[in-house]
């Protein structure tokens, strides 16, 4: 048994590599972050591939299922590193757009809407029926930035 | 990358230990099949392990998923060699359970109402959501059976 293997195919089964593209109350911007997940319902299991990576963490679901996920792009950079060195047979093309996410946060352009506009259009669709559940692919809007100042435009905005 | 350990992850992710017991039209008997599946909607992948057994067969299900499945206890008795020599880690105690349903199959156990008892109180429960859509656990039960000349009985039966 090689350990390593047999997390990549348990990966192509039940994994999720996720880039979360949320409007919060109170940013102007919206938030994109990277996370990689498995879902099941031996948390045991969860908790040996927490054990293994050494970071993560682990959140109890509905249904029985459990999550190991990752947090940030720290997290989200070993998670690669892993699994370029453990290529995927199943989910390759999502773990590619993945990584390509990740170079473009690296490349702070998470942070303009026309790279976040890039990163809507490249980030991997097909999550597991699980993750998609928690991760919705919402419509993201860009709040109104002023040009101006770059603030929040709210009603009575002006210069 | 060791396949064999890659295909355990897999199938302690996507496989079902089943063992179906139905009541068929015409049948005196409840029939009993050992069954494995693995369900994916990567058909590509499903071959190779088809191609890697060397049996199976493949269907087309639904929404998009393909399931490899085994149809004889010829096929299962191959797929429980494998897994004795590539331990799974989460589904350790659906495979046990199957393995001692295989056992029972070949002592004909499955033939008698009291074997089919034992076999259903003892076969795995915990099936993928997408299998137990498939082999829902319905109650069985055997049909009047004549204990003079072993035949079903129906109306109009005597002796």
């Amino acid at each position: 048994m090689d350990f390593e293997s047999w997390l990549t195919g348990f990966t192509d089964g039940e994994g999720s590599f996720i880039i979360g593209i949320s409007q919060e109350k109170g940013r102007v911007k919206p938030r994109v972050r990277p996370i990689f997940e498995i879902s099941n319902q031996d948390l045991t299991i969860l908790e040996k591939i927490k054990d293994y990576f050494g970071f993560g963490s682990i959140r109890e679901g509905k249904n029985g299922v459990y999550d190991f996920y990752t947090k940030n792009i720290e997290e989200a950079a070993k998670i690669a590193d892993f699994f370029r060195k453990n290529p995927l047979i199943v989910k390759t093309k999502e773990f590619e757009a993945w990584c390509r996410v990740l170079d473009l946060i690296r490349q702070k352009k998470h942070l303009s809407e026309e790279g976040i506009k890039l990163i809507d259009s490249i980030r991997p669709k097909n999550l597991h029926p699980r993750s998609l559940k928690r991760h919705p692919r919402k419509e993201y809007k860009m709040s109104n930035v002023c040009p101006v100042c770059g603030k929040r435009i709210v009603r009575g905005h002006h210069h």
